[in-house]
């Protein structure tokens, strides 16, 4: 360490003359400095530094996951696929495509799209090139992906992690690192169709991961801003009375109301209005009776979003799924480029599952305003792609993302809660034997199992004890056990046991392949 | 960006009266300056960049993904989505739990892992908090999850990318994104026995993927360094010269040899008696032979090492995998952290397919040697996970590795090369109409399909015309049309069309279901 040599050396009085030429500079004015007379600087720094040890030696190593990531164990997997299984089942039935991008993209693609969220995004480091930065969730890559590819029409999902340098409750279930699962559809259609599709996907989704009772959300940004504007909220002041309103799910009208009057200057006459509206709810019906309204008809962005608030709910009447959903005055949501539709879907049954997760709830698309039982959450944005387009061309989307980590942890629990075990392996059958010495005749036996397409194993010892056999069996849920003996490969036969019935029968080894699979098409 | 305020000025000054006195302390003495006084230094000048305007405005608005990576589009997905099932499925078979680690791991983990490709790593950006960088492969994740969850026995497969800053040849399919596919098993078991299981899984993914013949080389660590011994390589020239045995499968034994003597120093006697091993092939049988051999069973690891091929290979032949399996002097490997036995599967057949990816082959375990046509390697690694372990307790592990991303430029070539179209979608059948004003007639047809679990599509626009409604099936291989009109309406039917033959005929609606599902049953 103390002895650097030739090189270090000469470095070091060339670094310091420089230095004291910058020092100097520094002092007379800092716009002396350029960018990257200090970026050259650091690098300088740096390279000392690394000659001087880096930062090895100053931390003891630590054995854990860096913050707010973990491991998936092997039953957290098992019950990862098969919520995957029943959304990418749904996804394709509605006839999607799947693409997928990478996990970094330049650091300028992200810019300028998430307000302050931006702090939370993570940065590669300057290693050279080019300055990258994590995803920080699915829909602004999609929109760089139809803009860069010139795609102008698609019905795409995207499951993969989004990364979100938060300070996370885990305990609550959020995580830094965490996936999302969005579908969307992009493309100039016909209003409403592509909007109503997207419902009953959320519709069709929870009820089959059977997740309990639900209500889906539905509102507009032009009747939002149509009634801002009608209760005369200055144009200015749109966005962030918006979010407060979105509060409404967290807390009571009175709280909302005082933090429009006090914090955010609004006239109590103006939020004595919006309280009346924000206090709405009902369905086509409720869009008729608005687009009556006196003061609401006075807006044409409203009644815009009221006309098509009605052609929606025509089209979900038609998808049967009106019994979910309701038109929803108070729903706002966060995120800027909604351009039209938002929804947000939350579980109404209070039992002891919903407690655990306020997970980064609908995905990207419940950003803020996520109440603690979102599972779901999208809309329209019309204007994200043209941002991404060198000549502004729009591509309307429309989309939704599932909160897949909520789900997770909601199954996660139902399955702690539940008596029957999370199997981890599909094994169908353990290949065994009682006596010694026949370890090659239980591998001669597995391999032709494997080669019949069965799922089987077999202990990696010489001579287990049979117990042992039967033990892993009842640990990690297999079915059945092919016993083989002296007596067994004399007589062309195989002792198949049922784990759970202890009962046993001879099968010729001819049979056993089929017989195997007779008794395990059921699981 | 003149006119930087009072802080920023009181900030200079201050940054500049300390920078006087550390160039007067450099100009001392280097070693007087500690690692944490730079650090300190360094985010100041960052600091200042920063008010600077950092790097904003320097470079244009680029529209592309980050070097070396790329989007997978719906027909590369599509591919992907095949690929994988067929490994999923063999790793299934074989009672595989599947496990996930974060996209990134406490730099420190990594740190020591991978000898000089250390500089490949992809930092995170310090950003406050842990130092954090990209998986450089999942061996050692999986390695840091064993020592840290205390797992002492697990058969797991690990499907996810990994992150490399090479400078990446991307027309011959390397990626500095891409994925890794990995099977391990990790336990104290009777030698050998998973090890073939290891073998046997390569060869039923590579017979099962069609990529044409194939060849599994096999070999030992322990044979390669008593070779290396008895024939007079310095024990500090093991790893060196290993390395350049390592490139047999690229380059000639004259060069080799050459590169051994000029370069590494060696002397010709052992580099002549090195020649004389590494160009051995064969079986059971050259096992036995170098075991017998005067020279060779001198070393007690080659004779460990040969003892068990023999076995190995007993295993093999139960399994019936000899067929492609070449026990193979030649073969070496990179990486250091092997302890017993190394395979490499290649692709055998020279035909135009193999020509377009020397992707990173085998997944990490391929790491350097990789030949043109390799496509899975690995091997046992008996003391990885004691690295990570407190108390240094080891856990023998034994995996592969499939080359994944060349088995998809293969099967994506393939796919070009064929008359047949890849369908990026499962959709069964189009819900369309002739005539106009049908729009709710067909949404409402749509839903009762989804309902019953038909994969439908329609199409979002309020009266499109048959014809494109046709072609979209064309386009996309939609093998059946629900035609409505006002006569089936009336009559209760649907004219369900067979998009191939043109064949039409009328079904009523209470058997559409079935009939659907009855010709797209074997799809």
């Amino acid at each position: 360490m103390i002895n650097l040599g030739m090189a270090s050396l000469r470095l070091c009085a060339g670094l310091a003359g420089r230095w004291s030429g910058f020092c100097a500079r520094s002092l007379r004015t800092l716009s002396g400095m350029t960018v990257s007379q200090i970026d050259e600087e650091v690098a300088k720094l740096l390279q000392l530094k690394a000659q001087l040890g880096g930062d090895e030696g100053r931390h003891q190593f630590t054995l854990k996951t860096a913050k707010g990531t973990r491991d998936y164990n092997p039953k957290q997997m098992a019950i990862r696929e098969k919520v995957f299984n029943t959304i990418i089942s749904c996804f394709k039935r509605h006839g999607a495509e799947n693409i997928d991008t990478p996990v970094f993209e330049l650091k300028e693609t992200l810019t300028g799209k998430y307000g302050e969220d931006s702090k939370l995004i993570y940065d590669l480091k300057d290693q050279g090139g080019e300055l990258l930065s994590l995803r920080y969730d699915l829909t602004v890559p999609f929109a760089r992906y139809l803009a860069m590819n010139k795609v102008t029409n698609i019905k795409r999902y995207h499951i993969a992690k989004v990364y979100r340098r938060d300070n996370p409750a885990m305990t609550r279930g959020r995580y830094r690192e965490f996936y999302q699962c969005d579908f969307d559809i992009a493309g100039q259609y016909d209003p409403m169709i592509p909007d109503a599709e997207c419902l009953k996907i959320v519709h069709e989704i929870l009820s089959e991961l059977e997740l309990g009772d639900f209500r889906i959300k539905v509102n507009d940004r032009r009747i939002l801003d149509g009634m801002f504007a009608v209760c005369g909220v200055p144009d200015d002041k749109f966005r962030t009375i918006c979010s407060t309103v979105d509060k409404l799910d967290k807390m009571s009208w009175e709280d909302v109301r005082s933090e429009m009057v006090k914090e955010k200057g609004l006239s109590e006459e103006a939020a004595d209005q919006i309280g009346q509206y924000v206090s709405l709810q009902g369905g086509m019906d409720l869009a008729e009776r608005l687009l009556q309204d006196a003061k609401m008809s006075q807006s044409k962005q409203a009644c815009a979003g009221l006309t098509d608030m009605k052609q929606l709910f025509s089209y979900l009447q038609l998808f049967q799924v009106t019994d979910k959903v309701v038109f929803d005055l108070s729903l706002a949501r966060g995120l800027d480029y909604y351009t039209g539709v938002i929804y947000e879907a939350i579980l109404t049954q209070t039992g002891p599952v919903p407690v655990a997760a306020a997970q980064n709830g609908a995905g990207e698309k419940a950003e803020e305003g996520v109440s603690v039982g979102s599972v779901a959450g999208g809309g329209r944005y019309d204007g994200l792609v043209g941002m991404f387009d060198p000549k502004g061309r729009k591509v309307p989307c429309v989309g939704v993302s599932i909160g897949i980590e909520r789900v997770f942890s909601i199954m996660e629990q139902k399955a702690e809660a539940s008596a029957e075990k999370v199997r981890t392996t599909e094994t169908q059958v353990m290949v065994a034997s009682a006596q010694k010495n026949l370890l090659e005749e239980r591998l001669r036996l597995t391999a032709e199992l494997w080669n019949a397409g069965i799922k089987a194993e077999v202990m990696y010892k010489k001579n287990p004890k049979l117990l042992s056999q039967l033990q892993h069996c009842e640990d990690s849920g297999i079915p059945l056990v092919a016993i083989l003996g002296e007596q067994e490969l004399k007589d062309g036969v195989v002792k198949l046991r049922t784990v759970h019935s202890r009962e046993e029968i001879d099968v010729s080894r001819a049979e056993l392949v089929e017989e195997i699979k007779r008794r395990t098409s059921d699981i």
